[in-house]
């Protein structure tokens, strides 16, 4: 399959953004929704900002104080017997089984651009952690346009666990929340862009605690803020490059052999690839192939060196015809395009035996 | 607080049920939900049958099996190296993480009595497995009443994960499933009886795999089938009862204090107990009161002894004006009941600070 990487990749990077908070920096611009808007390309980046801290023998956390109403910062001594800095993500109590703080926050901002290579980014975020379930950012979104408006579905990461918020704009302007959609622990939630035999359909990715898998599921809902009849979709293939973690990317895109899903999957060595899943037009709960081998994988230096190397992660694609823009996410830092061919994607496919999945 | 038990206590054990399954004993009757039905109390049972094995040497499994569509067993020899029987309830591949089966299957049947004391049990089951959500089990059952049809919330049990489906009865005798109405790991899922500002409300116990604890939050419905629009409603309290994992009981009962919910708590040694919450009658996300000490703790031989010692776990109460009757499952292996005063249960709780929850 041919696969063209845009030479402007990366197209948005850390070094592109002011940071939005004071006394600090951007470590991440990734992971970006995309949608239409008359000419404009936008990318709805996952930014994350770090507080510089005032001396090498400290560090910072950054939260949204639901109580305060606003942001606090707190800096933890790097000789605190008591705190375990281990991963620097993540600020830990050495006593407590989960993390307590991270050192960056992650909110939701704009890039436009009117060929979809050039990116110029919003001065002010268009979502911005303002509740407790998001005290520790706002991560991930997908955007779906649906009867003209856009849906943005989003994870939110507080200390209660990370689930899924639903937004909803005209402009990417101004934004409207509509609560949680789904519980902890859920994430890489993708809405269909219509209807199906009078359904809007979503999938999901529950993280179950005991028995079970980090593994894709479809959910329906009437009116996009309630979600029920969920169904397991696919699961993870040992051996495979899909064979530890997975979850929904790019909003499915409606072909004449079904619904083409561009998801992302994860293997033992944290390697994270994009591959497809054809699912059923009329019954998107029943796949009918998918990729053996994965459509996209990380091998360009600005996909295999970052924050987390080795990760090409998509959270939506432009499709014009038969040409697919696949903007993802790199080394969870920066953002790229590559473009496919919709009818090569197709033919990659594996047909799945009825009754296998 | 008075707390007066039956002196029939345990009112439904293992020895008064025929096994369902050939070759089979029954090793629980326990968690049942409960209703009223004309003149009849309703305790809907998971009862939990274990296939006896053919010599000392082996131990058996049961699912069931979505492809063959009915039940399969298979034997294992205790002296497998490949195998780990030290939890006697799973059987557990030593590579694997997570068990791979059950050692008891639990189904859904109904026993009936005329004075809330003496039951005699149904011949077949209400509810037996019968798809892949569904394949180790059916678990733990609510009963609410709704606008005169009797909806029942019950744990799906697979390697998939621990769900939550909803079915509904009219008589007791026949039942139709309405799907799972929240993805894994979710359990303890309880119905309002009533619409509160025009939507249903739902209480659920989702287990985050990472950040997160097994804490109660609350959701929101305009067909019972599609939930959302949820919030966290209560936490796990350190040094407390309910230190280590809870979830909701009884269906919340309608006071002119506000919604009373009495839930289950454990704390660090196991212990299960329950305990009381009272909820704004017009904001059931809203949180006034609640037990600082446990309303019922297990202290009688039936409570503290048996299949899981040390646990009192209710999924249903009969209220009769100021009488609550609380039927509750015992060590995870029989039934019994204690009755409350409504009013000594609303004056026993603590009165929450606002902003505190």
């Amino acid at each position: 399959m041919k696969v063209v990487r845009y030479a402007e990749n990366p197209l948005v990077q850390p070094s592109d953004i002011e940071p939005h908070l004071e006394q600090s920096e951007v470590i991440g611009a990734f992971n970006a929704g995309t949608a239409k808007l008359r000419n404009e390309t936008i990318l709805l980046l996952r930014v994350a900002e770090r507080p510089v801290s005032s001396d090498n023998e400290h560090v910072s956390a950054v939260w949204y104080d639901p109580d305060a109403q606003g942001l606090r910062t707190l800096e933890f001594n790097l000789n605190d017997e008591a705190l375990d800095f281990r991963d620097s993500r993540v600020i830990r109590y050495k006593n407590k089984s989960q993390w307590s703080y991270l050192t960056s926050v992650s909110y939701l901002r704009v890039a436009r651009s009117t060929d979809g290579r050039h990116f110029i980014v919003d001065k002010e975020p268009l979502l911005f952690p303002n509740n407790r379930y998001e005290a520790f950012g706002v991560e991930d979104p997908r955007i779906t346009q649906i009867e003209g408006r856009f849906y943005i579905t989003y994870s939110v990461v507080s200390t209660e666990g990370v689930g899924v918020g639903l937004a909803e704009t005209e402009d990417f302007v101004t934004v409207r929340r509509h609560g949680l959609i789904f519980p902890p622990e859920n994430k890489d939630v993708v809405l269909f862009p219509e209807r199906v035999n009078g359904k809007f359909f979503a999938l999901h990715r529950p993280v179950p605690s005991g028995v079970g898998q980090p593994e894709v599921w479809i959910a329906q809902s009437d009116n996009l803020e309630h979600w029920g009849n969920h169904q397991h979709l696919i699961g993870l293939r040992e051996g495979r490059w899909d064979s530890r973690r997975m979850g929904a990317g790019a909003v499915p895109i409606k072909t004449d052999k079904g619904w083409l899903e561009i998801y992302h999957g994860a293997d033992h060595n944290d390697r994270y690839c994009m591959g497809a899943l054809l699912l059923d037009v009329n019954n998107p709960a029943k796949v009918i192939a998918r990729s053996d081998e994965p459509i996209l994988t990380p091998t360009e230096p600005y996909e295999t060196e970052g924050f987390f190397g080795n990760v090409v992660f998509s959270c939506g694609a432009v499709v014009e015809d038969d040409v697919v823009k696949l903007y993802y996410g790199v080394a969870d830092t920066a953002m790229a395009c590559a473009q496919f061919s919709l009818r090569e994607i197709l033919d990659s496919l594996t047909y799945v035996e009825p009754g296998a999945e």
